[in-house]
């Protein structure tokens, strides 16, 4: 009767769903101490006080219809001017405002590119381990999805990557920092993708576009440097969320910016208007916009973070779990101890503690641990974590 | 190189957007005050006091993180609730907390509905004038838009749309309070439209939809009923928005509502969740949520609207126009004295009238004027109007 993958999309309760319902029951029964929600990457640390003053200021001013009313469908003017002026300032490079599009969130600023760039079941390449509503994105628009896998450091296989570009590739989605294993790619990493990609765009004598999905550029560690992804590719786009840097995921504000030396880069700016025009966005929330204008170079309290994660890998590999320390967002992938990362997460339950199997992410073996909890909690899971470990030994 | 349909709706520059360029390049020449701006449905009633108390009283709400966190891709419980409760007691429906899934406003509302539903270029009946932006979610999501000419009154051709209807038809898209033509569809039209319907369902032995796009439901002059057209149709999807009632058209707030009755229900409204997800909708604005939770019966301070309605129908048709009293929205439909509306709106702008022609709204041989405007503009735009009307004395 209606859209079959609609319906799929819609009636299939997600992993993390399933469990933050299990944890509400056990909750329920047990009490909230017994359970140790890993599940869910919402910022756990305040959005800056900047954001929260320019929130009232803005809610006081007399001329409401002006803050509420419609804006541009790109956004304003002078927030994608000071958009534009902050990545150049940070990045040295020369996007102007007329190469930036507000959007709610990286989200829908994928869902937007990836719509106004397929054609006829174009091929996206997507590099495992990865978001799986890349997946949706591509597969709602009428494209391909091609999985390129991992390996060592959660690092896309490189030479895989060079059979996966065919001849219908019409673009490669890259995030770093990495959902879900926290990993940065370094300068290295981006130019052996970028020079692989720039002789598969000669060979088959088309540009093949990078998209830069970074809603966690700003959450880094151990003063790493995230290197920007638009240095690296002209034919590139970014899509960036604030929902991590300023703590404002439910609130949809984002841009997507295309480099203003990507081939065919105004077509393709007309291209992602029209998709975002179609799939019914009128414009980015209003007064966020603004928000974002008089915010967007504060960074966020990473300090919480930092120590969460320093504490839960102290905790984990004493115990004797396999992981590597994220220099990014706020993820750690751990090794499922005998390999079966779904068994994993479902006998990690039994002791209150919810994380997400890597199988979603294409990363089977792994499962996801959001470290953006109260540190109180990590604290508080470890008897948890070591009694699963020892299940594990128990069973050897 | 990308995709051409949404390239076209990028570059193409619509009507009203070039009716704006044109006042700016005026205003620069000849004054602001030599600009008369109707085209825009931008609220010009400040947002309701409630809207911003509660907008500051969030804002500075301790917990953050919750205030500004991910809610479930439905919206918050507590605020559906809200607004179940709230339609149940305006319309005597029983509308669940589960039947309502909120939204970036209206316009997302229809694009996802269109998407859950269509499953292979299935028909959309729309009834004009109409909205053009409907055509653009049809096609988007590979429906097929099958129109229907008005009549008297800009009322749906009754037999046109009996003879629309085919075994092919999905839905029905109803707009009442209607933009462009501020008619209200009364409970005869609604019924005559719903024996239509449901005789040509028992026909093709399949149910066909409405879906109700009423972001004008609150505004309507001289006490005049909205009919609740959920009550005229079982199988009815509502699409509302807050963006007319409360002034917040910027902050893109809204939502879906299926009717409890609707055959296969359940079933649609996971595919609108499917279709939400799809087009990269995570959730609609997290504080706006809370404000229509707590807004969701303030009514808009329709005085105003209702004045300038008055004023201007009164000054055009002493000058001599031809329009009929709208009795909802904020648009008033006025004839081209000569039948030529694209002309009548050219025309219109050498005395700086912005009026935007019905051509868009599949309705040729009038103009929409949008009377959301400060009162002070109607007086002073008297000159141009009587000017206008005169030049077409003068060539007849």
């Amino acid at each position: 009767m209606f859209n079959k993958y609609m319906y799929e999309l819609g009636s299939r309760r997600s992993t993390i769903r399933e469990l933050y319902e299990f944890g509400k029951r056990r909750a329920e029964v047990l009490g909230a101490d017994s359970v140790f929600d890993f599940s869910i990457g919402n910022p756990s640390v305040p959005a800056p006080k900047k954001v929260r003053t320019t929130l009232v200021r803005l809610s006081l001013e007399q001329n409401s219809t002006a803050v509420h009313g419609y804006t541009s469908a790109q956004g304003l003017a002078e927030v994608r001017s000071k958009l534009a002026e902050s990545l150049n300032q940070r990045f040295h490079t020369a996007i102007r405002p007329d190469n930036i599009y507000l959007t709610c969130g990286a989200s829908s600023g994928l869902a937007i590119t990836i719509k106004a760039m397929n054609e006829k079941s174009d091929e996206f390449v997507v590099l495992a381990p990865y978001f799986p509503e890349y997946e949706v994105y591509i597969k709602a628009a009428g494209g391909k999805v091609v999985s390129v896998p991992f390996v060592e450091g959660f690092l896309p296989d490189l030479g895989a990557l060079e059979d996966a570009i065919t001849p219908h590739t019409k673009a490669i989605i890259i995030n770093s920092p990495n959902n879900p294993s926290g990993v940065v790619y370094s300068a290295a990493v981006l130019s052996s993708i970028a020079s692989i990609v720039s002789r598969k765009a000669d060979e088959f004598e088309h540009p093949i576009y990078v998209i830069s999905d970074e809603p966690y550029r700003e959450l880094v560690y151990d003063g790493v440097e995230v290197p920007f992804v638009m240095n690296y590719f002209n034919n590139c786009v970014i899509c960036y969320s604030f929902s991590k840097s300023l703590s404002l995921p439910g609130e949809r504000i984002g841009y997507v910016a295309v480099n203003p030396k990507a081939d065919f880069g105004g077509e393709l700016y007309s291209a992602i208007m029209g998709a975002g025009r179609a799939l019914g966005y009128v414009c980015a929330p209003a007064i966020f916009q603004q928000v974002i204008g008089a915010c967007c170079d504060v960074l966020p309290n990473l300090s919480s973070y930092s120590a969460n994660r320093d504490a839960l890998y102290s905790m984990l590999t004493e115990i004797g779990f396999e992981c590597t320390l994220p220099s990014g967002a706020f993820y750690l992938f751990v090794k499922a101890p005998n390999g079966d990362s779904m068994e994993f997460s479902e006998r990690a339950k039994e002791y209150g503690l919810l994380i997400v199997p890597g199988d979603d992410f294409m990363a089977k073996g792994y499962c996801r641990i959001a470290y953006c909890v109260d540190r109180d909690m990590i604290a508080r899971s470890a008897v948890g974590f070591k009694e699963l470990f020892q299940s594990y030994q128990g069973k050897r």
